[in-house]
């Protein structure tokens, strides 16, 4: 006989007059008119259990428990009383009269109540158990089961294939951020954990496996930010034979697929497309939040000969970039918010907020009411409104410094305005999902600290047809098939076609003054295996954990992962990292640093 | 426009007269008759491809390729010439006519011919990517991808969901076999990777998520047997609420299932089901392999007065064991061979290999032919005819030793002749799929060395109900409620039924010795889930490795991994694991013990 029927919170009026056994946890107990009535609650939710006091024995035992202990009982599904209906539940029609109660196990009391919401996350890590425990835990955990469920079925039925690829692998040379696993057998070597399995996919290419994916653990030691985790689980992808546009359609139907068969959201089809050069234009960021209904005007031709120096020399500077955000009906913003916004682009490098708020622009400079009007002259404030389109009532932001400083302090700026009780009210912020692909990025970026270029993506992204000889003559022009897919301000996924042909890899590398010797000691095996025939091929890679994040609302990773790590990368559940035996180091070939002697 | 309309080797009858453009690898090129023919290969298998001079672009595009060229062809499906159709190939009956040929990428000559039968496995390994691109190869692990499919999908179907569990963990505090990871910010500290995730699945049970799995990389840094790797993987699954009964239940179906879906094998149903006292009785394994008819007779009563002092030594030791494993028709098995199987046994511990050849029963001791007959009375050799049931012509051998010796060398022996080429002319071996429960394993095993008992499984293993005294009174009569599943004589899985009260947790760890401060550094975090209603739960984990290598009939589990390591933890291709920096030593706080100074 099965020690369960039926789950607790499918208990239905389906079920009505049968006789069910169910097990689950005590949510709550009540006693009232000399009636026990218990809330049990399985993973499918709550249902009540009524515990009579005719029935001696079940009332015996029913007096006996507390919150949280785990109990089987057996009885008849009945109609509730008239008036006692529960719409909250999917049991909430019902109720089962017991006929056998059973204490699986008792509980001590909880540290805290399920349904407390203001648990500090110290508290909620350290007993994560009772924690997942909570409903939203085992919502989060469910919809990211349905979503990697819904990706696999996806992929599976276009013909993906899941491959494993390795844990322990191989350190790149500079290694940063790389976790390292010491080998016992042999001594002195390391393995690493892998940051993606990039190289392998490739490889898995050029062996013909054709279209791969995998859902895997990717490691990365970096001091922690709100939304990393020194492990995270990105879904892998790979396909060979497939031009830039059709790998895109390809994961933005996953993508779709995803959110329709979930959460029953229809996202644009298709999504579209921004090339980065646009994207940072009009948003200052690679992925902007198309929520918010505010953009960039580029304003630094117009600058170079005002007055006011803060604009002149950015508009002069090498790399420098002047620009305005119109904020339509910003003229009402209270100087308390605007006092609070200055000093919230200081965060991001920026050493003020310039501003114009529009009262008459018919009135032309005598309309405009800001400190820095007096200090450019007609023709600039002309185009300014001309070009910002601003009108009565409006406010203009200005950034000026630095391109980076620029972008990073309105782009946030631009975000922060489109998300405050301002821009709501003044329908700047649009509550729906707005994906977006940013693609076209260019395949190299300046170093200006060592005056070098470096890859945008990664040394193995393959340069838009015709740019190949733009890597030697001006890699800084050089568009690479390079793709984000964006929502919300986030980055959902990345990827690129990769390079197949080694004369074109070797033009890479040139770029990157990467010579042979040091080319073959860091990817030989990838070079080694483009000589073969590597097809054409491409790919992109999704981040789980942030795809989850999003889409249950959480306020961190952590609350889409079942056992995740503080930003101190630490487990508070099971005290790890944690120190080990000088036995197991001395089998491992290593001794801490610590017991080394100081030199004075 | 794509790059391709279809695959090679799915190119059939079914698109004849149609225009298709292909991609894929010259897999051998043959001219004939002023005509040039390509077997062009992608993953789905070979078509042919023909060049007509008379398109003189094609053709002096052909005339470059050579083997692994990758090639992008266009041309029209036709039916073959009447006498060349090739039945073994899903292609056969037709070929395409090119119209265009692209050489999407050359390949240098590679190190050997992909049909290569005979190949070492260094060099397989070394070139994996080559390796990889062979059909049996690409069987291997498509069908192990399809395993891993329908796992989930029967998973999912019966409502188990997918969690992930860390990878970077904690070390027990024993830590033998651990892989190690230092930390970056947390100074002289470790992260274990996994030997499995037992104790976090079962805290998700705790923590109501009710039915869990994961196809997941453990990790055992151990000297590397044959079919063993530093990474492998597991099928891991926990349930609440499910007796013993129905968790075999639930998982003999999934392994049905699995087999019935990919490999359309029917495998019995019910499988099998025989206890461990059984399995070690009659077949000297927990694992044994039911395609070879012969079993164990035993005769350690029998013995204890023969002078024969081999026989009633060990028929006197304590853990002592004296078998007879009857082989029908084993009088004819020549000398030369039965001298094979003493050798072979010895590689076990056993000392040597008596037999008794039956010439004629009824002739009573004279009928009887071997050494050791002279040395055993009347009675001891009646009741050896009569237990083994041998008939005149049959040969009975011995094993007589402490039990562990006896049921290794004989249960070895009795494989190796079910097996061999006797084996199978005799009837002595079913070459079917044989699969096997074996259940109720001892709780504990002692271990004479230290004098102790240790957990026959984990600790974490639940005693059969009414078994919890005996953990105190006689810990060697406790049966545990785990097992094992068992096919061909590989052990595919096994688990058990988990402790969920605290008082039987604490009475399995007092007959461990392991006092309540051991415990709590060691296990603290599951005892402390256990106060709070853990559910009644239990589950079971498969080695996905081995399975495949079983359904793939492969020779090694590294024929059904993409990228393995070899049995010194080495990865050929990429050359893990490696010396890394000095730099990341140092950011990791440890350093080499190579480099210690010695004390003369």
């Amino acid at each position: 006989m099965s020690m369960r029927t039926n789950y607790c919170g499918l208990t239905t009026e389906a079920l009505l007059g049968q006789t069910v056994s169910l097990c689950g946890w005590v949510h709550r107990r009540r006693d009232h008119g000399g009636v026990i009535f218990i809330d049990l609650r399985d993973r499918e939710g709550l249902v009540q259990v009524v515990c009579d006091p005719d029935r001696a024995e079940v009332f015996k035992n029913a007096e006996t428990v507390r919150n949280e202990f785990c109990l089987r009982i057996t009885g008849i599904v009945r109609n509730r009383p008239d008036g006692t209906i529960n719409a909250n539940l999917k049991s909430g029609k019902v109720e089962v009269l017991c006929h056998e109660l059973e204490i699986l196990n008792a509980s001590v009391t909880p540290p805290f109540q399920l349904d407390d919401e203001n648990l500090s996350e110290t508290t909620r890590l350290t007993h994560r158990v009772l924690d997942l425990r909570r409903p939203q835990m085992q919502n989060n955990l469910r919809l990211r089961y349905k979503v990697s469920m819904e990706v696999r079925k996806f992929l599976d039925a276009n013909g993906f294939i899941d491959i494993e690829t390795p844990m322990l692998t191989k350190s790149t040379p500079e290694g940063a951020r790389d976790y390292l696993v010491p080998s016992r057998v042999n001594a002195g070597n390391f393995f690493a954990l892998p940051q993606s399995p990039q190289l392998f996919k490739q490889l898995l290419m050029v062996a013909n496996f054709d279209r791969y994916y995998q859902i895997t653990k990717c490691f990365r030691d970096e001091d922690l930010r709100a939304d990393r985790q020194p492990e995270f689980t990105q879904i892998d992808c790979e396909t060979s034979f497939m031009s830039e546009q059709e790998i895109r359609d390809m994961f933005e139907g996953m993508i779709r697929g995803v959110f329709k068969n979930t959460l029953n959201i229809d996202l644009p089809n298709p999504f579209p497309v921004m090339d980065f050069a646009e994207a940072m234009g009009l948003y200052g960021s690679d992925k902007p939040d198309m929520r918010v209904k505010l953009k960039f005007t580029d304003l630094t031709d117009v600058m170079k000969d005002v007055d006011f120096k803060v604009f002149s020399n950015a508009a002069n500077m090498v790399n420098g970039r002047v620009v305005g955000m119109l904020v339509p009906g910003g003229g009402s913003m209270p100087r308390s918010e605007i006092d609070a916004y200055d000093q919230f682009v200081r965060i991001y490098g920026a050493k003020g907020l310039a501003y114009i708020k529009v009262n008459d622009k018919a009135a032309g400079r005598d309309g405009l009411q800001a400190p820095i009007v007096k200090n450019l002259h007609d023709a600039a404030l002309a185009e300014i409104i001309a070009r910002t389109g601003a009108n009565d009532g409006d406010l203009i932001f200005f950034g000026a410094d630095k391109a980076k400083i620029v972008n990073d302090a309105i782009g946030a700026l631009r975000v922060k305005i489109g998300h405050s009780e301002f821009g709501k009210a003044n329908g700047l912020f649009e509550d729906v999902w707005k994906p977006l692909w940013v693609i076209d990025f260019p395949m190299f970026e300046h170093d200006e600290e060592n005056d070098r270029w470096t890859a945008t993506h990664h040394p193995f992204t393959a340069p838009k047809d015709g740019h190949e000889d733009l890597m030697e003559t001006d890699p800084g022009k050089c568009i690479a098939k390079a793709y984000d897919m964006v929502l919300n301000g986030w980055e959902l996924g990345g990827g690129s076609v990769r390079i197949h042909r080694a004369d074109v890899q070797s033009k890479v590398f040139r770029a990157l003054k990467i010579n042979d010797e040091e080319a073959q000691l860091k990817f030989g095996f990838l070079l080694d295996a483009l000589q073969y025939g590597a097809p054409p091929h491409g790919g992109l890679a999704f981040g789980l954990d942030r795809i989850v994040t999003m889409m249950t609302g959480a306020e961190s990773i952590r609350d889409v992962i079942a056992f995740p790590k503080t930003q101190r990368a630490q487990c508070l559940l099971t005290q790890a990292p944690s120190e080990v035996d000088e036995k197991q180091l001395k089998e491992l070939h290593i001794r801490l640093r610590a017991a080394e002697p100081k030199v004075v």
